[in-house]
């Protein structure tokens, strides 16, 4: 196979994917923004988060800031920044902010060193905890620990759900395709030889004569 | 936090999630099925897929018989599915094969000793790699090769880039909620100071005038 068309058809096997901005401060206070479709998570106390990276990779200016300072901020892709956050991707010279090459705002907090993304609607600050090699095809797996979240607490749901599709957070699948969604039903807990009932947004069963979602949207 | 209610909310941090259902079978020749919503691509060249498992998680049996065999199947899950995928994640005894519990059918192909999803639009045949212990929160990643895919060709467009949307793959948010998605446009590869460009499925330019997106759905 063709490399390029190797990498669209490899990179659609997984499944939608998560978007996310990475961002981190070199240190002479310069600032980096770069697009992730690995994010993933990995446990839930601990609070910790990874995500895949080439060291060979376009984002080279985010490998080496997060080593340097330990720490990063992931901030949820939305309707209103997808082509933004695309832009990220391009090489820019080491001494562009694609934060200034992209229009996006950096938004500095009292006590952490790296930039959140202002116009995300769910911003973590994350500590490295750490790097992994994976030496099969010799990238890197980083591993991060949440220490805050900035998001809005009314998208959090009574049992701790976060509705962020009411955020308008994106999905990615293959390396460029990018997609809003649309809830089918939350489930309930699935039980051995027990039917599994839809929910709402508030953990409350969906009435069985097939009445819509009553979520409440557009909270963020 | 209260256990669940944390689980819930840090589960919804990270972004859209894929929806996997992964396929195994014991040296017995029981087959085993569980979701997973954890799958990350690695890389493309080698075709190399991770996910993250607990050793103490509910479908222990993934774990042992990716060990003894040393082989899985992943299959993305879609709308026709959904309901029952998410049945699998169900504490089922030893000797209850989750297809027979849900109604999914194994399918068995001749080469491969783990069970594909037959309803499953987009199914991979996969090779244990490694099994990369997280220190930090006691969790395994798995990595695994992928080795032969089956598909309908005809979602597969003209750069590599495969429609998992026409395919009706769902993406997951949180522990327990799936999405149907529509996708916003494809965007064009990220060049300093260009701005990108909105793509068909199959990488045309989408006219600037608005028009909708070309791309034929309802291909799987």
């Amino acid at each position: 196979m063709e490399q390029r068309y190797r990498a669209n058809l490899v990179n659609s096997l997984s499944g939608f994917k998560s978007a996310n901005l990475i961002g981190t401060m070199d240190s002479n206070g310069k600032t980096n923004l770069a697009i992730f479709s690995s994010v993933v998570h990995l446990g839930a106390s601990p609070a910790l988060i990874g995500f895949v990276m080439r060291p060979d990779n376009v984002p080279r200016d985010t490998l080496k800031n997060i080593k340097d300072s330990g720490a990063y901020t992931i901030n949820q892709v939305n309707r209103s920044i997808w082509q933004k956050a695309h832009q990220t991707s391009a090489r820019y010279d080491e001494n562009v902010s694609e934060f200034d090459a992209v229009s996006l705002t950096p938004l500095l907090r009292s006590g952490f060193v790296p930039p959140f993304v202002k116009e995300s609607n769910l911003q973590l600050a994350v500590e490295l905890v750490e790097i992994m090699p994976i030496t099969a095809n010799n990238t890197l797996f980083i591993i991060g620990k949440i220490t805050d979240l900035f998001l809005p607490e009314n998208a959090i749901s009574v049992d701790g759900y976060l509705d962020i599709e009411a955020c308008q957070s994106v999905a990615i699948s293959g390396l460029d395709s990018y997609h809003s969604t649309k809830r089918l039903a939350r489930l309930s807990y699935a039980k051995p030889f027990k039917e599994v009932e839809q929910l709402n947004v508030d953990n409350s069963v969906i009435c069985s004569n097939g009445e819509e979602d009553l979520c409440t949207y557009g909270k963020c």
